[in-house]
């Protein structure tokens, strides 16, 4: 195998304006004193449901606007709105990740002075939003168990380029006979202090433990 | 919602040179009388374990070859080469998509003569594998019912940029009481004609049905 492995370089032009423009974001956000998080992860990895549970819980705490990414349809800011939140929808056509400008695009269909948190829900992709900061003050990976055991191994730059690994869906972790405590492993193996909590989105194990993580 | 969507436009620049790339690597094939597979699908969907049964059940009738892409590790390969089937890895580092001449690359370290049949397992991503075309006589997208129920809804573009639907994982439906009909309606939503099968790789439910629909 090994003699046959092929690696590609690719070119990193288009992150330096990017960065630029995140630096610019982080600074709206201060400016009105909004906590802003970026939560990435493939599609179905449980990102909006854990977006809505962590609005129901912080709802009395926080004025909270969520920031929707996808290609197409507003079905998951629908069902975030659903919960009387605020919401703003960027739909991406074909591009694969949320970049800084879209963000601030987005934040200018709005009252900022409105809002004190704001959660970003990112394109379904594990891969690409991780090398393009939004000015959020943590990015946060969501990774499922129903991915299979090599999600972590085959991604070490998006568990590098993040703030915190959430794993979800461990309620089916008995069904589906997977070891979580493998993941953790492999996460250590990339980095051996990164956070990393194991939720429930859909019965609600971890999302306390979720909120304390982020200092919400 | 509405009036707060926002479309972001994205340019297409980079497509047309792929398309040459993936023209040659067609008539590469062709030259060799090899019947090549592109298989696309997010991480976890169960890409590889699909091409191991599709591997077992034709070893009789193809010489088979593998080429894995991945932006780290030989995982895929390794499986797919534990039963005996010639695997050539490509690591795209932070490539979140093959693309033609990545693949031409890897046909290069290999004696095509030696074979009949190319399964190309893509990156694992929803999104930017399908508007690459690698030169494969057919696209495969292979989606599971543990992503959700919105993950074709949300990829309109590249359901009508596959030629055929693999529904994986189905032997989880009632477990996680899943509604497959209603992926296949959402699909006839955006192709009234796509071929859909649906499979268990891991019980090898569907997986005759998918080699007939494959013509192989």
């Amino acid at each position: 195998m090994t003699d046959k492995t092929i690696t590609i370089d690719v070119r990193k032009d288009l992150f330096g304006a990017n960065e630029e423009a995140a630096a610019i974001n982080a600074s709206i956000f201060e400016q009105h004193g909004i906590r802003a998080i970026d939560v990435m992860g493939s599609v179905g990895t449980g990102k909006t449901m854990l977006i809505e549970t962590l609005c129901e819980r912080l709802a009395d705490k926080y004025r909270i606007l969520m920031v929707a990414g996808d290609l197409a349809t507003t079905i998951d800011a629908d069902r975030v709105a659903s919960h009387g939140v605020d919401t703003v929808q960027i739909n991406t056509q074909t591009a694969c990740h949320l970049d800084a400008r879209m963000v601030r695009v987005a934040l200018k269909k709005v009252d900022l002075s409105k809002y004190d948190l704001v959660f970003i829900e990112n394109v379904g992709n594990l891969i690409c939003p991780a090398g393009y900061p939004l000015g959020a003050e943590k990015k946060i990976v969501v990774v499922s168990i129903t991915e299979g055991p090599y999600m972590i191994r085959k991604h070490p730059l998006t568990i590098k380029r993040s703030d915190m690994v959430v794993i979800n869906k461990v309620d089916l972790a008995e069904a589906l006979e997977f070891d979580v405590d493998s993941l953790v492993r492999d996460i250590r193996e990339i980095d051996a202090t990164l956070p990393v909590v194991r939720v429930s989105a859909k019965t609600g194990e971890g999302v306390d433990e979720l909120i304390r993580v982020l200092d919400l």
